[in-house]
């Protein structure tokens, strides 16, 4: 559904920065696909709870990884609202103002309620999203996972119906008066992940070459 | 109360990995000092909202940051209970079977129940603390805040009396026959921040220089 608007609900609608607010699925899956990890969301006696944990996103549908162990993912699983949060950090604004100091970014906050993927080869095919959104080549390269195994992990698809996306992306708002005054610097300080060197697993044989989809991960 | 030990209650108590977990104050200290910005959640008409926002630590208080236009905030404001959490990202684990693929990492997830920080100084003091911590050096560089401006902005206080801390540091944890088999790669793909070189903002004079706060920024 990429022209299917995102549901513009009272909770997924920005008001105080409204100008920041996209409303377009493409900006969605963007920075949905840009990162791994999120924080899930879920309300617990009353409390909100929040999981770390991996995803993937395949279509309108994204995909959480843990264990059956996770209580967190278990009650999730038991088809209980959700809100899943992913928020990249592009740059850090100085302004001349305190007031005005804040950061670049952009951020995507799903609401939905998730369903477990029971289905063996469901399971296996969201698995599979989710590998090949942390660890793409992985699903090739390494030793597939046992039915054993497969009972070991939880799958949770959220369906991306609802969601509020913002981002900032400019240089600072500083007032006229402090534009004006020109004694202080504004700018900002750009953020970004960088990936490091391959380190070898101390328990890896010698003669074990480094595979390409681990070389030249994109970062 | 740096010796005092978080609270073990049920839900800050990690299950599943419990050897992954530390219940000294110096490691969620040194998580939370790590970072700046974190996915704060709460409970609205029965369901989680999350808000990333920034924040900063005062000894045992940790101060969030947000426009008092933001209803997030405002909800947060009312004394209900919030989950504030830090997540760093510190690799990517590929084992030889897909099932240990993982991620090393440094969670920190505070339970606890936000006040208002309405009194003028203690509201400054506030402030300072998250400006040292997202742009140290900017509190006595950059154009102090008016009374006027302090009132558009919230300051939120979280008590660090209960929190969940996680660490993952370490390679894959592949079963003996997978290590045995000795055929595939394993290992770990580093991954950390990097602050690029200062952007000056469009609108500055050529003159001003970037100050070294700025320039030298921890990253």
């Amino acid at each position: 559904m990429p022209d299917m608007p995102l549901s513009p609900t009272e909770r997924s609608t920005p008001r105080r920065t409204a100008h920041r607010a996209r409303t377009d699925r493409r900006t969605l899956y963007e920075i949905l696909d840009a990162g791994f990890l999120c924080h899930m969301s879920l309300v617990r006696d009353g409390a909100p709870v929040t999981l770390p944990t991996c995803y993937g996103r395949d279509s309108d549908t994204l995909y959480l990884h843990g264990s059956t162990g996770a209580h967190s993912l278990r009650a999730a699983a038991s088809g209980v609202q959700l809100c899943v949060a992913v928020t990249h950090v592009d740059g850090i604004v100085y302004a001349r103002s305190l007031v005005h100091h804040t950061l670049n970014y952009r951020s995507a906050i799903v609401h939905g309620t998730a369903h477990v993927v029971d289905d063996h080869d469901a399971k296996l095919a969201g698995l599979r999203v989710i590998t090949d959104n942390v660890t793409p080549g992985s699903w090739e390269y390494a030793r597939g996972t046992t039915r054993k195994e497969l009972a070991s992990v939880s799958v949770l698809a959220v369906p991306l119906d609802e969601a509020s996306v913002k981002v900032r992306d400019e240089g600072p708002g500083d007032e006229e008066h402090d534009i004006a005054d020109g004694r202080r610097w504004a700018g900002t300080l750009p953020v970004r992940w960088e990936l490091g060197a391959p380190l070898p697993a101390p328990d890896l044989a010698g003669d074990v070459p480094v595979p390409g989809h681990v070389l030249r991960r994109p970062g």
